[in-house]
């Protein structure tokens, strides 16, 4: 048996960016024996039909997950517990219960209730994205050596979670094993408060008297419009998040917030020294993360505009 | 005299990203005669002598600008002073003095008194650059199709604005003539704020005991690694920009603070349809700036990491 699938039927509810590149990735891997797909939006079931993203586009989501022995919901996170109100009383056994959001605790806390013995719940994070949206936005590669982190609850089946781990591995992750509410924490200062930022000032630009809005697209090379581009992650996705973390969020924002008002006062009193010591900390920073694997050094800003 | 070039001798006084990249564009352009360089390193004139970066490496700033029709001060704000007040003696009839500082308005008041009357103090601003620094850094397609801001004095002679100009836009640049208080206002909506919070998240990120810096740095895909991006610009240049455009900085970062003390209170109190309204605003903005050419619509979060 050792040349038989890690999934024999997988299935994807939600068919956006992620959901659709787990379905690219998971064909490229070999391991995965027919794909199920599901989407709310009757427009994305039709472009997963079109484009032959999954092996069968079902028509509920209930349909979707009969069956399978990897069930991977890949919605924003408001919408978690409605389908697994639907969907948990037809999970098979063995089966295991799984999803893609930036917030692990909550996603405990709102489906457990619903899962039946039977099944196993392992809630899941890949740390991969791009700023764009849909069925056509996924792409095989987009976990290739990037990491996936796993929150198993402390009862969790060892097999199951052995299971979901090779998964991920055949998609290109490397995989990690973390706490939810230790997830939650790291994630609030690396990926949530970055993208709340990024929106805060874009929404601060775009209200300005002083400064018209074309002024601020025309001169966005200067910095602002690499915000822009996180500041245009899908909407609803990142509702959800800061809805449904906001005691990390607040936590981190509190103290971004407080070194923000001690750079201020630096810049009212004219202290360069507290402004070079930590500038000069925060390259350091850069460095280990290109170190890391985690970025490319190549010099981003110099970037080609679109040609036109 | 159709075929003369627009500037006969250039002399570039500071020799780091913009320098460099001034010299491999001039030359690119055959608009410009001899380009004499001067850096006040050592080690940055060694190298410019070694990658053959302009005609001539100048022992002393003084010497680099004899004869010269244009000078570039390609330094941090903090050095200007006592580069004008030793060069500017030795200004040609005629000559035009320039920089392409980040900040505009305290460059006419720490400049202006050492311009002898027979020079031209015409300040500018290229709206390019990358996270890198040094004489290697520079290349010659820098300044394509980005805007350069030029801010005569009221009283600029037509001429000099006239050659500046044409030399910027023979080096790729679209050049824009603007007040300086305004274009420092401008700019410290689109690049000195965004600067200023990216190094500040890093530093928050760098600081926490909940979360260790080795997780920040493995996680950081999730949006944080691309504020280290900037967060890695040059720690002297950075400084000197918000000690010399203080006031428009503190403005802009009193309206970026209280909005973003409104989204907390929104995330506090679960108020998702404010979350929600700002997403949704933001997403235009981004849409306006890639139709504008100022940044390209490919998916840049999915970049690949570094081989290694």
């Amino acid at each position: 048996m050792s040349d038989a699938p890690i999934i024999r039927k997988l299935s994807l509810i939600g068919l956006g960016l992620l959901g659709s590149s787990i379905a690219h990735a998971a064909r490229r891997s070999g391991q995965v024996g027919t794909i199920h797909g599901f989407d709310a939006s009757t427009e994305h079931r039709r472009i997963a039909a079109e484009i032959n993203l999954v092996d069968q586009v079902a028509q509920t989501a209930r349909e979707a997950v009969a069956d399978a022995d990897l069930v991977i919901l890949c919605t924003p996170h408001g919408a978690l517990k409605s389908l697994a109100a639907e969907i948990c009383p037809h999970l098979m056994q063995g089966a295991i219960l799984s999803d893609v959001g930036s917030v692990k605790s909550a996603v405990v806390t709102d489906l457990s209730p619903f899962v039946p013995a039977h099944a196993h719940l392992i809630p899941g994070h890949p740390i991969a994205g791009t700023e764009q949206s849909g069925p056509r936005a996924g792409f095989a590669t987009l976990f290739d050596n990037r990491w996936c982190i796993l929150t198993p609850p402390e009862n969790a089946d060892k097999q199951a979670v052995d299971t979901l781990t090779r998964f991920w591995q055949a998609l290109g992750s490397n995989v990690e094993l973390m706490d939810a509410r230790h997830h939650d924490l790291v994630l609030a200062i690396t990926s949530h408060l970055p993208h709340l930022i990024a929106y805060n000032i874009v929404g601060t630009a775009a209200d300005l008297e002083t400064v018209t809005q074309s002024e601020v697209i025309k001169y966005s090379a200067g910095g602002f419009r690499d915000f822009t581009r996180i500041a245009a992650s899908d909407p609803t996705m990142w509702r959800d998040v800061f809805l449904n973390n906001r005691e990390a969020v607040l936590e981190m924002l509190g103290r971004f917030t407080e070194d923000l008002i001690s750079l201020q006062r630096a810049i009212r009193w004219g202290e360069g020294d507290t402004l070079f010591d930590l500038f000069t900390r925060t390259r350091a920073i850069r460095r280990s993360i290109i170190d890391a694997g985690q970025d490319s050094s190549a010099p981003d800003f110099g970037r080609r505009p679109k040609a036109d």
